[in-house]
Order: structure tokens, then C-alpha cells, then sequence
């Protein structure tokens, strides 16, 4: 544990000692805006339009965040978001992670195999259509079936009539169902992205840090037909500085909270599925490691996974550590049990909502039961290597794709077929050496694991893990997109009968893996689903005011304060500078994690120092965030949030703003290392609207 | 090669010679009567009352036949039908294949369980219904799909209105299509049976011979709400003699022929599949022998699989020496050629008709291709042991029930899941050795024929067949019902996470068994279904007249005169008598097969030794018309078809009267040996009315 655990201890007992004070807490909809408290705190008036803009000049990266910036499909987010591009376009003589890379003319700009990028084009509310299925006597699987049976046939037809991708996504554990309607853009080209050295200056060390000297920005540019996507609803730049106490806006999509969890599920998470996942990532980062150390190819190639794995370590010993802070839970269940208290004080609510907690509690006791079993079948970490993943898509498409839509498995309804299909026809560099290395280390836990079943002895057949993965890795023909071409065209029975060692694994399997799933659908997911439900309304019913849902993944709004923070007794300021960035590398002796690119070092004389690089807001924000973009009261791009610090993790699960901060690239900091490091007029003047 | 074959050989070109004296062709559907046929050369009026009582008159045992022969429930056929119930009722004290077995009062009856008998109530042509569903832009394989959706919804409808097993059968390869009703009995007890060495006297041996003297008869009562079944449709008991010349008709479930069958097809059976199935018989029969070495137990278990065996392998040359026979398959030939030229004279019919015969033959070769794959894994060749096909019920029944049924593999749909499930849960007695010896066996072969498959290599695991029969037969707990049970109750889950080894081999192969079989029914069966129709309706076109479908295991009525015939010059008397058996017995000094029980030795002073005890009559029959009654004019009882001579067989494929006969035991050598060898006066009494 280093000094930031106790940060979080510190801001968690603040928080219990402060009571209410919980500060600008909340990833809003944007069709259910904080209206009242903008204006009541902030005196700012949200209006549509301004909404509208800024979530059409939003754009989403799978799991992560991005925004328009110019009118010419012209779209920033991180460096860290668009990491696995950038590695997807490079090779052993160009390493683009290393060199950085910048389009001086449209011709150079380099398309992206497999990438897409949505547009939110408009939202809805379908509550009463999914939930109208679903009847008083249905059980909670019944239930489950018929929302899930509902939502498809929403997203189906929703897709057909407008061409777009169509999801509908639900909140509030059930409570409601919204539909998303995306735009969805599949060729997606870099245009410029600074050296890793840079971008993750101070490396994993410094990840969920502040103060911090990240230029951690990539541009990426939208076509469609071949030409770039026109659009009016982009960003204008802020030029302007920011100050102390001023209003921004975040506009992304945050991946996952848990504040509205009972206290059984914060139970599971730290007892169960934390300790698992730190152990896993701990283990996965000491081999990775090694494993770079083969060479410059290996370290390469490795380069990707580490730094996901490091962030997730380091973010989940994060919320883990707030899980183990006794009085952060001892509030949690204080508060869970005052409102049990009021529910049961109502005899209607009571028989409505009263069971509701212990069904949950019931459920993570099955969950807790199940959960490495399907950690490693279901969720593949028996079988880490990118050829899996692709024989079980074969696999499972093979048998899905000939039932009805609507008993599909969610992944292979006819909304999601054109993106997977796609995503499979991608041709990506894979390195063999680090595919065995992955298998071989998933392999060993499995076997330590789960070594007395059928399915692991048959495929281990007395051999070391080293070799099963060997044979798996070299006998599968998966890589030759021809081949991936030749079992989606040839239907089930190519699949079926296909001599492919590793569709032969991904069939060996799929009973078990099949089983857990379903085990944990029924008996977990479904029974949280609908009683989390529950849960949300008695709340509504007892606080009768608007209480934000958590984070699922898709558009949200938060918003604070810019503000820096005290930390140890030391004030932290709320913005960081060039001057402080090589200051930080001199005084570590240019060394790892602070070396600076020749190309940096040598534009020192050219760079305005005092030009702010990064700063912080008390704005709520979590994974998923990253590449959000940060607008000012008039919706000007003012900065490109990449992380939050560390007091930010436990607010996972309990919002606080004493410490809590997002970090952002700062957008005069952008500009500054476009125009003096990159030398890269054309794009400047095409984001300040000057071409 | 015994004698008969050249027999046949004889038969074969004596037909040729003869040209268009076909005999009494034709196993006939009870909607689509022969009339004019009986008319003309019988001056026999058949009228609907005299079919209606007939075919209600008849039951279906499995694959087999039967008939009510008194008011109450009591139903006739042969002992080799009742063979697997009267061993299932068998214990090591009590062996009734040894010692025969008569009720002398309603109590003594013996229950059989999971025994299911059906009487077809009323049948009806959905040709429209089904066909109606296909357009003519359909290919093969959607309009497969477009027809069994059909004939499930016809079959699910029917049921549930009617409260009746529904199920819709195709006649001439898809030309039509017939609803069929069946009232099920599913508590069936044994009233008598005699001695297998009397019900199977001259044993294999004499199978399929003549002159016969076999008393292969049982007899078994229908209840319904634990008392007997009432019903006015029973055949009343001919006492009188037959004379040569007598029209009989016969009314069964022959299972199937194949005179319709495209050349391509009866090549396909002569290089394809009989020869496997030959040596399969054959191998099998060897092991099975060398088994019943072992003692009395492993002989009693080993007899009724050998009996099925020794008789399928026998009836296999029979068929197979037909297709041998260069001549018959000229025959063949030509006339095949013969419909394909009148076909491609006329222009329209050549459109509509012209291809189907090479894609049959595509289809043959596609079926060759794959045919032991199949038969190995979908057919279960691989795997055989009881407990392998109650896994894999389990494990399919888990998958498919939780599809729409029209997704279902026929086998899971709604209508055939009652019974499924009480076959499941019948308490059959198993005798581990022999299902160790079977598997072992097969496995054997698995491996020689795909031992370098992935499947095959994880299931042995380097060890030889023996020990990994061992391993799943004494490890699988299927063998207790209440673990059936609870697999049945548990559904998908608890069969996907089971560690039952069997299960987990059923699980292991079925991809590759689901993709074998999708390949079947897409590249050959539909094919076949598609172009077998196509080539039924040229024929009904060029030749304008009633042609009886093939055989599909559907009820059935054929008829031909009491007829002796000539074989190597010498005269076959129509009957035989008990002196007859007497004196065989007595010529083979009472050895095996021609020992008598001394039940029966000890009766001969009380029998009238010229009573006649088997018959022939030249009616068209084949296997499924076991049990079948054979009835006069007046429909009365006259005997009960058990066997068809050598000179049968090949009437699989070109039926011809000249030396064909089937084969019966005589309705007056039954009450003589009721009355004379097992004193069952109150039985006899019952059938003849006298009670």
C-alpha cells in the first residue's frame, strides 16, 4: 500500500464526517438533465439545444469516449483509447507507439482495420414498452425472458426503420429501459497521435495520479464514402484559460458504478470477486513483464495488455480499497438498512419491496458459488489467446445463428451480426509467441483450478500446459482471415465438422460453459435485476426526488467545479504546466517513467512553459470517461478528461468531491504541443476554424 | 452362401423371364384401398365397415405388429415381437424366455414396463396442408424447413384436440403427406408366452426358411384405468381350415421398402451401406456368442440383442443378394431409363422432372462420403451401450426443450416428449458386462475408423477401448432412475455442469454428431425427399394408375392367395403339421435348434398331430409385419404373420409372387397347442368366445 491508500482513507472518514456534503455526485442522462440543480447552484439554464449539441458532437470508442472537434469528422479522444489502434498500424520497422505519427495531408491519414466509432443520434424512453410484457405472476426467469424477448424485438425494429444501430439499455438495475439510437462510423482513420513516452509520461507509476504532465490526445478523422463526415454539431475550441472554481461539463461514457449495489453485492465484490481479480491481474502483469523482456518484438506486442492490465490492477485495488474501509461500509449498510426500516414502516411498500434485499443477498451466495467456474469457461480466462475468442464466435454463431432471433444469445441478435462479423473479417497483427505465452498461463490456472474435470483432463491429456498451448496456437489455422471467411460462410456444419484445434476446444467446452451462464442468469442476473428494480423504486417512492442512475456504459453528463484540492496538508493546484513536465523529467534524470521523446526535449526553447498541460474539476466521472470531452458554460472544448486521481476510485461506490478529481489535458495545452513540438499548422488551423 | 440363395437367384430371373406377372404387388394404405384390384381378380367387395374393423382391429408394437383377438384388451402377435418384454420380466430365477409363461387369472398378468402399444384411430391425407406451405422459389433445404414446420403444426394441433399421439407420415418420398391418430396404451401385461425353443424352433438357422414349425406366439392385455380394454373391434377366431387358393389379406407395419428407390439409391445400398452393415452384423453376432460363453446370465442378456442381430444380418444378404444380382439391377435400370426417356419427350414434364435423378445421384454421393460418420456418431455406432442413449437424450432433450418447437430436432417436439420421457423413466434390468462388452466393442471400431479425430483421441486418452468402457460404464449413475429424474427435472443447467462421464462423452461428440446429421438431412435427405417426389409424380403422370407407396412403418394391408410353391422342382406343401415337428426335432435328435421343451414332448399324446401349425400365403410383406394378423374374406383371425421365406428378401426391391411367401402360424395349430400342450382352457375359451 502506498500513501494514496491513505488519501482514500482520508477522504472517506471526511465524507462520513461531513454527512451530506456530497458535492456535484452524478452521471446524468440526457433526457433526464440536472436542470434544478444547474440553476439553482450554478444559476445556468440548460437548454435542449445546448444538450443536443453537445451529445451530437459526442462520439463514443467501444468502451471509451471522444468527441468532435472540427467540422470535417475531425474527432479527439486519448492516446490511451486509441492505444490498440495505433498498435494495429504498426509494424516491427515502424513503431507508431514509439515514433508518434502525424498526417500532413489528408492522403496520410492511415484507416483503422475493424474500427468503429458511434454517434448517440437520439434516445428514448421504452420503459412501458419492455415492462408492459411482463406480468404480476411471472417469476423473476419468466420476467427476465420477456424484457429480454421485448427489448430485441425493440431493437430490431427500431434498426429497420432507421438504419441505425439500435440498443436499449436499462437503468437503474431495470428500473428503466431507454433506447439508444447510434450512427455508426467503420472507417476511422489516424491522424495524429504524439509518442507513448509522452502521452503516458510517468507510466503506470503516475496512472491515477495528480498533478500530472500527460499529453494523452489522439485525433482521429470519420469518412464515409470515402470522404470525411461533414457535420455542424462539433466542438468550438475554448482558447481561452480556465479558472479556479469555473463551471465544466463532461459529456462521455462512463462503464460501470456501483452506489445503488445492496450491501450483499459489496460484499461479494470484496470478498470474492476483487481477491480474484487482483490476484489474476497481479499475476497476469509479473508475466507480461517477463515476458517482454524476450525482445523488442515481445515487448512490442505486449506493450497493449500491460498497460490494460496495470490500469484495471490499479484501479480495482482502488475501489477494493474502499470496500475494505470498515466505516465506508458500516455507512453503506447504515443507510441500506434506513431504508429498509422506512419500507418496512409501510405495509404496501413492505410487500412490495420488502424481500427485495435478502433475494439479492441469496443471490451472491449462488454468484459467489459459481464465480471462477465462470470467470474461466464463460469468461474465457481458462483460454487467453485472441484464436479462442475467435472459435467460440465461430462456434457459437454456427449454433445461434439458425435459432429464432429472440432465443439467440444477446451477442448474436441480428442488431449485433454486421459488427461481429466485421470484427472477426478484421485482419490485426497477432504475435504467436505472446498468443502461446497468454494461453499457457491461463491454461496453468485452469488446470490448478478446475484440473479433475472432463473437459481439462481430455485437453491436457498428461501434457504440460506449455505444450497443450503450443499445439493449440500452431495447429489452429484462425489466423488466415480466409479460413475465419470460410467457416461463417459454411454455416454450422463446417463448424461442426471442422478438424480446427481450436474450434475443437471452443465446442469441447461450451456445455460447461453454457451451464454457468446460464446458472448465473438465472439465478444471479435475473434475481438482481428485478429486485434491484424493486429497490430503485422504493427509493423514488421515500426521497420522491430525482436520484441519477449508475453508469452502464452509455452517455452521461456530470459537472463541477475546476478546483484543485488539499492533499497531506499541501494545497494541490488545479492546473500543471510544460515547465513542471521537464522539471519532473530532470529531476528523474530523463529515466523510465520520465523520459521525454528527443522530439519534446529538443521544442523546449519553442514552448510557451507557463501554458497549462493538465488540470483537475470536481466532476464525477469513472472508466469509460477517458477521451470525454470537458466544455465550458458556452459548450467550448476546454480540455480532454484521461483519468481520475486516486481519492477518485472509491467513488465507485460512495461519491465524494473533497478529493475526488477527473484529469484532464488541458485544450491551450493541446494547441501549444500541436503548433511547437509537432509542428503541425494544417491541424491547428483546422481545429481553431482558421483553414 | 447357403442353398437359398441361389433360390433367390432362381426367383430373381424367373421374375425376369416372366415380365409383368408381378403377383399381388403392394402393401396398401387402408385411405387408398385396392378395391379395383380385389374387385377384379377376387370378386371381393372391400367395403369402409369391413377396413374400418380390420384397421382398428390391429395395433402397432414399435416397429411391429399385433391384433385384439377378444373383447376384452387381449392382443395377439408373435413372440419374437414380445421378445425384449418377456425378457425385461425375466429375472436369473425366473427365465420366461426358458420357461414360457401363462396368466391363469387377470392378477397374474405381469405388468411390462415402459411397454407402449397404439391403435391407429382414424388417418387423413394433409397433402394440401403440408405442400401448401413450399413455393416453387424454395430450394431443397428451405423447403425441408417449410414442410416439417408444417407437419409439426399439424401434429401439435391434431394432439391437443384430439388427446390422441398425432404424427404425419410421407408416402412416395414427400408425394404425400397422411395424418395419422393413434390411441396409445401404455399398460401392457404379458398373458402367456410360450417356450422360446417352441416359439423360435429350428432358431436362426430355419430363420427365414419354409417349410416352418414354429409356435411363435404371445399374447398380452391392454388396460386402461387398471382394467382391461373394452373395445367391439377384435377379430373373431376362424376355426376352420384354409384351402390353397384362399384370399387372405394381411394388416401390419411393414417398415420399409425400397422398389421406389433410384438406381443411384440401390447402388448406394449395395457398395455403401450393406456391405458395412453386414460386417457390423457380423462382427457383432461373433462377440455376442463368444459373450454367452461366459454363463447363464451373460447368455440370457446376450440372446435378445443376438436374436435381433442373427435376423437382421440374415434379412440384410437376403436384400443385398438382390442388388448383387447383375440381372434384377438391369431390370432396374432399364426401367428407370425407360421413365426418363418417356420424361424427356415430353418438354414440360422434362422442366418439372428432367434433373431429379442426377441429383439423387449427387446426393448418393455426398451420403457416401459421409455415411459412417454418420453411422458412428448420429447413428450411435461409436457409442453403443443403453446408458450412451439415455446420455444422450439427456443431454439433447436439455438443448432442444428450451427451443421454440419448430426448432426442435423432430425427436424433442412436444408430441413425442411424453413418451420419451416414460421410456426414460422405465426400470429396465442392465447387466453391466454386456453394456461394457458392447461399448468396448464399439469403441473399438470408433477408433480404427477416427482415431486421429480430437474427440476420439481426448475420450481414450491413450488407454485401450476395454478401460475406457470400464470407466464410463461403472462411473455413469445413470443406471438410477431417481439421477434420470433429476437431470429431467433440473433441465439445461444440472445436464451442461454434470460430471456423469456419460453425459460428458454424449456432450463431447455431439458437435460433431449435430453437424454429420445436418449434413445428411441438407445434402441427402432433402434431396431425396425433393426429388423422390418429383419422380413419383412422373410416374403417376406417364402411367395413370394407383401404385401403393413404399413401406414407411405405417399400417398397411396387402393380400395374396394360401399358395404352396416350387423350389429346386420339388412341391412346398401351403401348411405344416405338428407330426412335422415332431419328426424334425426327432431327425435331429432333439439337439439345438430342434430341442422341444418337455412341456411339449411330453403333450404329444394329446395333440392332434395333423393339425396344421404354419402357412404360407403369396402376400406381399416385409419386417414390421411381424404380429401381423391374417385375416378371410369375412375378416376373421386365420393366423399370424411371424417370418417371410429366403425367396422374400429381395422383394425389397422388385417384388414377385413366384416363390415369395410370407410366412404364419396357423390360427387353429394356436388353440391346439392352448388347449393340448399348455392347458389354457380359460384362454382359449376367451379368444374363441366361449366365456
Amino acid at each position: 500500500m502506498k500513501t494514496w491508500f491513505k488519501c482514500v482513507m482520508f477522504g472517506a472518514l471526511a465524507l462520513i464526517a461531513a454527512g451530506t456534503a456530497l458535492g456535484d455526485e452524478g452521471l446524468w442522462l440526457f433526457n433526464m438533465p440536472p436542470d434544478v440543480m444547474l440553476r439553482t447552484k450554478y444559476k445556468f439554464d440548460i437548454t435542449p439545444e445546448w444538450l443536443d449539441h453537445l451529445r451530437l458532437s459526442s462520439v463514443r470508442f467501444g468502451g471509451a469516449s471522444g468527441s468532435f472537434v472540427a467540422p470535417e469528422g475531425l474527432v479527439l479522444t486519448n492516446h490511451h483509447v486509441g492505444r490498440s489502434a495505433i498498435q494495429r498500424l504498426s509494424t516491427a520497422d515502424r513503431d507508431l507507439m514509439k515514433l508518434g505519427f502525424y498526417a500532413r495531408s489528408r492522403a496520410e491519414e492511415l484507416k483503422v482495420p475493424g474500427m468503429e466509432v458511434t454517434v448517440l443520434q437520439s434516445l428514448e424512453d421504452v420503459t412501458a414498452r419492455v415492462l408492459g410484457t411482463v406480468t404480476p405472476e411471472m417469476n423473476a426467469i419468466q420476467a427476465a425472458e420477456a424484457r429480454n424477448l421485448a427489448v430485441a424485438a425493440i431493437e430490431k425494429e427500431e434498426s429497420q426503420i432507421t438504419g441505425l444501430r439500435c440498443s436499449v439499455i436499462n437503468l437503474f438495475s431495470g428500473g428503466l429501459y431507454h433506447l439508444y439510437r447510434y450512427k455508426v462510423f467503420s472507417d476511422v482513420r489516424l491522424v495524429f497521435a504524439p509518442e507513448n513516452l509522452v502521452a503516458f509520461f510517468g507510466g503506470d507509476q503516475d496512472n491515477f495520479t495528480y498533478p500530472r504532465y500527460d499529453l494523452d490526445v489522439t485525433l482521429f478523422r470519420l469518412y464515409e464514402n470515402d470522404a470525411p463526415y461533414v457535420t455542424p454539431h462539433y466542438l468550438k475550441w475554448n482558447t481561452g484559460n480556465l479558472k479556479e472554481g469555473d463551471l465544466v461539463f463532461v459529456s462521455g461514457h462512463p462503464g460501470s458504478t456501483g452506489r445503488l449495489l445492496t450491501y450483499s453485492q459489496l460484499e461479494f465484490l470484496r470478498d470474492v470477486s476483487y481477491p480474484w481479480t487482483l490476484a489474476h491481474y497481479a499475476r497476469r502483469r509479473a508475466g507480461l513483464k517477463d515476458f517482454s523482456r524476450r525482445g523488442p518484438e515481445a515487448a512490442r506486442f505486449a506493450l497493449g495488455t500491460l498497460f490494460g492490465i496495470e490500469n484495471s490492477l490499479k484501479a480495482t485495488t482502488g475501489y477494493h480499497s474502499g470496500l475494505l474501509d470498515a466505516a465506508l461500509m458500516e455507512k453503506k449498510l447504515k443507510e441500506e438498512n434506513d431504508l429498509r426500516e422506512a419500507v418496512r414502516r409501510d405495509p404496501e411498500m413492505e410487500a412490495l419491496y420488502g424481500k427485495a434485499w435478502d433475494e439479492v443477498a441469496r443471490a451472491q451466495q449462488t454468484y459467489a458459488e459459481i464465480y471462477k467456474l465462470y470467470r474461466f469457461f464463460e469468461g474465457g480466462a481458462g483460454f487467453s489467446t485472441t484464436y479462442f475468442s475467435t472459435a467460440r464466435s465461430l462456434v457459437r454463431l454456427a449454433v445461434e445463428k439458425i435459432k429464432p432471433e429472440s432465443d439467440r444469445l444477446r451477442e448474436f441478435r441480428d442488431v449485433a451480426l454486421p459488427a461481429l462479423t466485421r470484427r472477426m473479417m478484421t485482419v490485426t497483427p497477432v504475435y504467436q509467441d505472446l498468443e502461446i505465452f497468454n494461453l499457457t498461463d491461463s491454461l496453468i490456472q485452469l488446470q490448478k483450478e478446475f484440473g479433475d474435470m472432463a473437459e481439462v483432463k481430455w485437453l491436457f491429456a498428461g501434457r504440460l500446459a506449455e505444450d497443450v498451448a503450443k499445439d493449440l496456437v500452431n495447429g489452429t489455422e484462425l489466423g488466415d482471415p480466409n479460413v475465419r471467411k470460410a467457416y461463417l460462410d459454411g454455416g454450422f456444419q463446417s463448424v461442426a465438422l471442422s478438424n480446427d484445434p481450436m474450434i475443437k476446444l471452443a465446442w469441447l467446452i461450451d456445455p460447461v460453459s453454457r451451464g454457468v451462464r446460464k446458472r448465473y442468469e438465472e439465478e444471479v442476473q435475473s434475481v438482481e435485476t428485478k429486485n434491484g428494480a424493486l429497490i430503485a423504486q422504493a427509493m423514488f417512492k421515500l426521497r420522491g426526488a430525482a436520484i441519477p442512475p449508475d453508469a452502464t456504459g452509455s452517455l452521461r453528463l456530470s459537472f463541477g467545479p475546476v478546483k484543485g484540492y488539499e492533499e497531506n496538508g499541501k494545497k494541490i493546484p488545479f492546473f500543471t504546466t510544460f515547465k513542471g513536465m521537464f522539471d519532473l523529467a530532470a529531476r528523474n534524470g530523463y529515466k523510465d517513467p520520465y523520459e521525454l521523446p528527443e522530439r519534446v526535449l529538443s521544442a523546449k526553447s519553442r514552448i510557451k512553459l507557463d501554458t497549462p498541460v493538465n488540470f483537475v474539476a470536481a466532476c464525477d466521472s469513472i472508466g469509460g470517461n477517458s477521451g470525454s470531452p470537458v466544455v465550458n458554460r458556452k459548450g467550448e472544448f476546454s480540455g480532454v478528461l484521461f483519468d481520475g486521481n486516486i481519492q477518485s476510485l472509491p467513488s465507485r461506490f460512495v461519491y465524494t468531491d473533497v478529493q475526488n478529481r477527473s484529469v484532464m489535458v488541458h485544450a491551450k495545452g493541446i494547441i501549444e504541443a500541436l503548433t511547437n513540438i509537432y509542428e503541425a499548422k494544417p491541424l491547428v488551423d483546422e481545429i481553431l476554424g482558421k483553414k
